[in-house]
């Protein structure tokens, strides 16, 4: 049996009660609030849990990999244990169907197993020994030792929709608690009773292995706690998952600081497909079923979405159309995370809809239901396209767009005009790979990962995965937020140069 | 017979001249103006220089490593056949010794040929296959391979007091060109005609293998070019050296470009110097002797300077000042790099002579030559120093500021109070090793290299090598600018999913 939720602050190894409390949660299915209601972060609270984060730091930077490796594991198997209840608080507060958070849960307790094998590794630390040599003319050559070390308190901002992988415990959380950084979650308000329970199950791991309880701090609130932490001056860095708007305000915040940190956020992205000739003479039809299935998938609210696909005219484009249409039109809207992400949605299909070059093409199905509008799949043409750049930008949800293009030349027009994205997709046939190499050279200039005859939504935790991608897919395109490498971003290197073994780290003696 | 100066601009394969020139070489130790008069960069000439760089970029990132590494020997050949003319012109320009500056050619042409090297080996590539698993449920796995690519055209400005190693053909210039980023340096006024002549072997090297033009231009010029170079699109990092002030004033320009894009700028470090009672006891004078040499080497024009000292009063620390007081007495002041250099120096020792809290210890020889002011050691107490961190700046030359601590706790305290630095430094005897320990575990958060019983000037070429640290510092402590991973900052990482072996990129088939 878990511990009823209260909607208290989880500051270190304490819970922090007050009086006056915010009716975060919403049942987004019904509009109803959600019980508890949540304290409200103060900036007392930021300043007690940064220094008590910084104080764990010294001590949580020298563990072993193994106690952070076992720590990670803990919090796993404390996740699994959460069982129902967790699943089912989820589904309450963002009306994500349950057989996909169980995929997330899963999801995310793989992601804290994999960066418990990371650390196990030690890869990441870069051990590199450079012995001297006395003997070196014109000056001796000096003992020279690398490893990697920790950057210090991070700030973690989850995102309103992967409630588990992108939150709490996600994959921020993991591969900063993995490289031996403190954490303080600012928790979204979407998910608040959601995330109380992945704090408690992660403030009972700390204790469990008698870590520093400053370790970790879950913290709710609006924009000014977010502001005050990534202000606070024991914090080191950020990791952020959410829209352009708040991720650049926290670049911002964090470039103005008297000590400047790196801001980790992953922001806006629409994701090209391009539909080839012969991949569209071969299986429009196939094709226009599997987009429709990628593009609706948790009601479009994943920054993988296929948001704009690409292709020459042809009467197989009208068939993929035409296949794509009909799918559609038997996907029942589904209720959105919030009722802002829902008005933005709905905004943003409307301001599609008007546009004097953009054709409506399919809906899916109606249901009047509350902060439900369903999918909309609409084209334009190449040369609109080039003139309007808000036809080229992310409308949050299960909108996509397609691009008509009368030739090659305006195709890769197109792609030159990109900004960054996640992913770039190409639908290809053997008869389509030169056109297809020529379309790769410019579009890997513009993403993180290429995907050949699949759809880009789905990502794996695997050392070979790249979620990330040029500005403003990302703030930081040398980075990964999922796979092994997604560690790297809070560590810095440094380098020892005679000295001696017993001062030395463990791992360079 | 190397070509003579003409003070043009190299854009690509060209030359640009103009009758406007400006009188930038200047013999520091004579003030006089040194022919040729240069060429000041226009706005056009950044925009010619950067959209030939993004055209080189589109086939420079995919030439072999094999050729890249052939590129950066040629280059390094082609500096050393400059043979004495160039040592000559650097000496002029600048006032450093001829000694040094065989040792900086030296180290130049090493750096390049480390980087060709650094590239044949392949390593930063990052090449990761993760196969296929097709029977895995409830998905199967894609196939998932990652390489590291090139960021895109990369501008460097030259530092003023490496005209070799950290300017035209310098360390960051190597490390983009071997990552597959072509270049465009803005050289630093302070050694044009210098500048000229690498660029020139650089030119001549791109010519002899038939790269593409835009892999290289050089630019002279102020402010104005600098900042149109950092401002343009087609920029995608910037490496700069130099000035706290000038690398901020860039890191807001880049941060506040519609694609924001990432600035390695190293600009401000202090390096303190911590001496271990038992150290101070087996070897005062000898390390008082080792401090000058270290104080004094190149005017004090390096960034990795002992600029303070931090120890425990006691009589050994008392005869170390004699000996460093006795040691520095013979010093002769030397003409620094630039009159506006020597000026800011002059100013900075003027502050700390005026200082209520702070005690000139030694002063060099007075020498009465223009751009001349002799070294000068200052100490102040622990308390003063925590009181005003005007003490703990960087004052840019041969100055150093000795802080008497009466105890480990105020040692301690002055340790937390520190900002970041790229070299922290501690003399110790086996008696030493608890202090030290305490000390270290505070330091290493403020340093990217901790040195032991050596002096913090001399940075090696070495895989083990970082020379970066926390802010000031560096604008960024997760890079180093000299070593192998100094090439990683100019790279991306890129994952294909599921695609075809004629589709993938070499290394990865």
């Amino acid at each position: 049996m878990t511990t009823p939720l209260t909607g208290d602050l989880l500051i270190g190894a304490r819970t922090i009660a007050r009086p006056e409390r915010q009716p975060w949660a919403v049942n987004s299915a019904t509009g109803e609030v959600l019980e508890p209601r949540f304290v409200e972060t103060s900036s007392a609270d930021v300043d007690q849990a940064a220094e008590l984060a910084w104080q764990a730091f010294g001590v949580f930077r020298r563990t072993s990999p193994d106690v952070r490796s076992q720590f990670l594991l803990l919090i796993a198997q404390k996740l699994v244990a959460l069982g129902d209840e967790l699943i089912d608080r989820v589904h309450l507060e963002t009306a994500i169907p349950k057989v996909r958070v169980v995929l997330e849960r899963d999801r995310t307790v793989f992601q804290l197993r994999f960066f418990a094998h990371v650390v196990r590794e030690e890869q990441f630390l870069d051990y590199t020994i450079d012995p001297a040599r006395p003997e070196r003319l014109p000056f001796p050559k000096p003992d020279l030792r690398l490893r990697q070390v920790a950057l210090g308190p991070v700030a973690v901002f989850g995102s309103s929709n992967f409630p588990l992988a992108f939150s709490v415990a996600g994959g921020d959380t993991a591969s900063a608690l993995a490289a031996g950084c403190p954490v303080i979650v600012k928790g979204h308000p979407a998910h608040p009773g959601t995330s109380e329970m992945v704090g408690r199950a992660i403030q009972a791991a700390v204790a469990e292995l008698n870590l520093p309880e400053g370790v970790f701090s879950l913290l709710t609130g609006g924009i000014d706690a977010g502001v005050a932490l990534v202000k606070h001056p024991r914090i080191k860095a950020v990791g952020f998952t959410g829209s352009r708007g708040g991720g650049m305000a926290l670049v911002g915040l964090a470039a103005a600081r008297p000590e400047p940190i790196p801001v980790y956020a992953e922001m806006s992205s629409v994701n090209p497909v391009y539909l080839l000739p012969a991949a569209l003479e071969a299986r429009a039809e196939q094709m226009g079923e599997d987009y429709v299935a990628s593009l609706t998938v948790s009601g479009g609210q994943l920054c993988t979405n296929p948001g704009i696909v690409i292709a020459l005219q042809s009467p197989a484009l009208d068939r993929f159309v035409a296949s794509a249409s009909a799918t559609l039109g038997q996907v029942k809207a589904m209720p959105m995370l919030t009722a802002g992400i829902h008005a933005n949605y709905a905004n943003g299909l409307a301001a599609f809809a008007e546009h004097a070059d953009v054709v409506l093409e399919a809906r899916g199905i109606e249901t009047g239901k509350i902060n439900c509008t369903p999918g909309a799949i609409f084209s334009t043409t190449a040369k609109a396209f080039l003139n309007d750049p808000a036809l080229s930008h992310e409308v949050f949800g299960a909108s996509s767009i397609i691009v008509r293009c009368d030739n090659v030349d305006e195709m890769m027009q197109v792609t030159e005009s990109l900004e960054g994205h996640l992913v770039g997709t190409l639908h290809l046939e053997p008869g389509d790979t030169e056109m297809a190499r020529t379309v790769m050279e410019v579009l890997e200039l513009k993403v993180g990962r290429l995907v050949v005859n699949g759809w880009p939504t789905g990502v794996e935790v695997s050392p070979a995965m790249v979620h990330g991608g040029p500005f403003p897919a990302t703030s930081d395109s040398r980075s990964t937020s999922v796979g092994t490498s997604a560690i790297r971003r809070f560590l810095r290197p440094v380098s020892y140069q005679n000295v001696p073994q017993t001062l030395l780290p463990d791992g360079l003696k």
